[in-house]
């Protein structure tokens, strides 16, 4: 793996000092799986009152880690602690029966190490697809792990699982719940790609807030929508794609049982903040990327007709190299709204990049200067809007550009 | 606009000698429309006898000529003579109102130049979007087209709708139907893209088989889904995608007047070829291409769900820079099939790169050696094989690669 220059849409601050969530500790090490000389795998433990949330790819050829995370939700978990163990350098990906026993010897091993039920500990894995997993590898380091487990180890984790990530990616948010300050910790990695496969998102967060399995799920997955799946960097979709909510329940407070309870919606929010958050900074390391762009479109038949014109907006290469080469190209735009295939009013459709409306009615814009479109180009943040014509539906997706150190990131023989 | 080497996969031996078609005449010349001291007008005259079939892009902001040509098949045509008028430089797309209007003079100036009925004739733009028609450009030289039409000009006509088309695209082919020779010949452009902007694919295929309108629309449209609809270069749709297709009924046969005809498959068949031959050389040119890739996935649910996973690797930007980067990626395969959405049984899927097994039985094979993978994929011509272990179905895609140089070339600034 080459090194990659450190993206420059990376933020300013670097990673965020994440706070301590009570019931949870962590721990990283250097296991060789495929890199030297760097953190490679991480655990988090996680206390016994502690529920598990998560959504994962939808990929038809989903990784055998992935297969048995979402095993362990659907068959619901033992009591006990729960633990999640990751690692980079090997997807363990299309590796066959050898990739499942894998997973079940890795989480054993988990197990055996914490004194917690096998079926409570999840797994993922990102790297190098179809080269068997060097499962001896990770399990030979589970004692280290767990002897050295702590609450302050976050960004050790965070940056055991990035893989071709030029930075490690974190977002905290804290909560008053009816009086009860809650926090919410995450990190993520993504979708740089492993030399030389493929783009996995991980995403890890953390809360102490009290909350039972199904409402944490159902908020989960209602913010997975406007976050994580309105994000694009090629449009490709991993085998492994995971986020694992886990919620410790060690708040001082009565736990939230029901989406009607009013501290619901402000706890979903601000979890929402975190995911969006972490989406946003995945996007912005985005192999190649140096624009940052969010794409909006309202005026659509409904909410998910605005969501497909704009990931088709966000997807087009022809669209993605004109951001690359700040091209106020709004043709591409229009041709990429086209072959959506949602309604759109030809004659009452409209765009604007930033503030300055570039066409209207299906026309360009009568005060459009086409110098002023090429001075807007040039920020890193881009904003582009869409208003289709036909209806209320609205929707906002976040990409970046198309450049040439994606064909460089891509094209090079993996060696 | 600055020039383009020709492709590396341009076909050796330049533009083909088409035959003369009974009944059909071309004429080009030096419009000015956006272009200097090139061809980029041509015009077609079609006797009276011509019937025509067409099939447009399914884009919803599709220009102006496009929906003037489907009115005009879904109104059906007069008696009379026909004609197809096309300009390359300016694509007349998203012009609103002027657009409309420079269409409806451009026919009318060819009616009244050929003395046809106005609905007669199909119009056909490419090049910039969003700039205004300049209509007298054309109509200005509707006199000296009118005047040079010639059996001989064919290839002036290819050459007269290039935009950044590196080499003009002809191909043809003959048949015997009962006994009686009948010719088929066509030209097309794209999807090299113009500068600025969009990827436009026009084809024009003629024949003097005796053949009624419905029966020969019946065959175009069927072909399509194999040919046209098989390729791709960079999943963007064009407002302009066009294919025409007038049969001049001159030759010394009854008419074919219905599918049941046996004559009706052993044209289809010939037709076929010409229109496969054409999208081909259309993805051999595409953007920066440097590899003609055809993807063939078998044991599909069906011929559909084949096709969908066919796109989805032929569409996947990681597949894509494997291709350019000579890399044997099958596990970027794997990931494009995972994405498509459709049936594949992980356990049972094969990969196969030219006659080289890959993977097998969710697996990568034991035979397998990385060196014979990263030495076929040094040829300019690929093949990739996906069995998805699940029916019978089964589908053919063409697509090239993406390179450094597509970048460059929709990167650069529009000046």
């Amino acid at each position: 793996m080459t090194t990659t220059p450190v993206s420059p849409l990376a933020p300013k601050g670097g990673f965020p000092k994440l706070p301590v969530i009570d019931g949870l500790r962590f721990a990283a090490v250097e296991a060789g799986v495929k890199y030297k000389g760097r953190l490679d795998v991480m655990l988090a433990a996680l206390d016994p009152d502690t529920v598990i949330a998560g959504t994962f790819t939808r990929s038809k050829t989903r990784a055998a880690p992935v297969l048995w995370c979402q095993e362990n939700l659907a068959n619901g978990l033992a009591g006990g602690g729960k633990a999640i163990i990751v690692n980079s350098g090997n997807a363990n990906a299309f590796t066959g029966r050898n990739g499942q026993e894998g997973v079940e010897r890795t989480a054993q091993g988990v197990a055996d190490t914490l004194g917690i039920p096998v079926r409570n500990v999840f797994v993922a894995s990102t790297g190098v697809i179809g080269e068997p997993l060097p499962t001896e590898r990770i399990t030979a380091k589970l004692g280290e792990l767990g002897e050295t487990l702590s609450p302050d180890n976050a960004e050790k984790a965070a940056r055991a699982i990035m893989t071709t990530d030029t930075y490690p990616k974190g977002s905290a948010a804290s909560v008053t719940l009816d009086g009860t300050p809650v926090k919410i910790a995450g990190f993520a990695k993504g979708s740089g790609m492993i030399a030389p496969d493929m783009a996995t998102m991980l995403v890890f967060i953390f809360t102490d807030a009290c909350i039972t399995q199904p409402v944490l799920q159902q908020i989960v997955s209602a913010n997975t929508e406007s976050t994580f799946n309105s994000i694009t960097v090629d449009s490709d979709t991993s085998t492994s794609d995971s986020l694992i909510v886990g919620a410790t329940n060690r708040a001082a407070m009565p736990a939230i049982t029901s989406m009607d309870d009013p501290r619901a919606a402000v706890f979903a929010d601000a979890l929402h903040g975190v995911m969006l958050d972490l989406a946003q900074q995945v996007v912005r390391d985005g192999e190649g990327a140096s624009k940052f762009v969010a794409i909006t479109v309202r005026g659509a038949e409904n909410d998910r007709a605005a969501k497909t014109v704009g990931l088709a907006i966000a997807n087009s290469p022809l669209v993605k190299t004109a951001f690359a080469g700040e091209d106020p190209n709004w043709g591409r735009i229009v041709a990429a709204i086209g072959k959506a295939g949602e309604q759109a009013d030809r004659d009452r459709l409209s765009i604007r990049f930033g503030d300055i409306l570039v066409a209207e009615n299906g026309w360009v814009s009568p005060d459009y200067r086409e110098e002023d479109g090429a001075a807007y180009m040039k920020a890193q943040d881009l904003s582009v809007t869409v208003d289709l014509g036909v209806d209320t539906g609205q929707a906002t997706v976040w990409t970046c550009d198309l450049t040439h150190r994606y064909i460089t990131i891509n094209a090079d023989y993996r060696s």
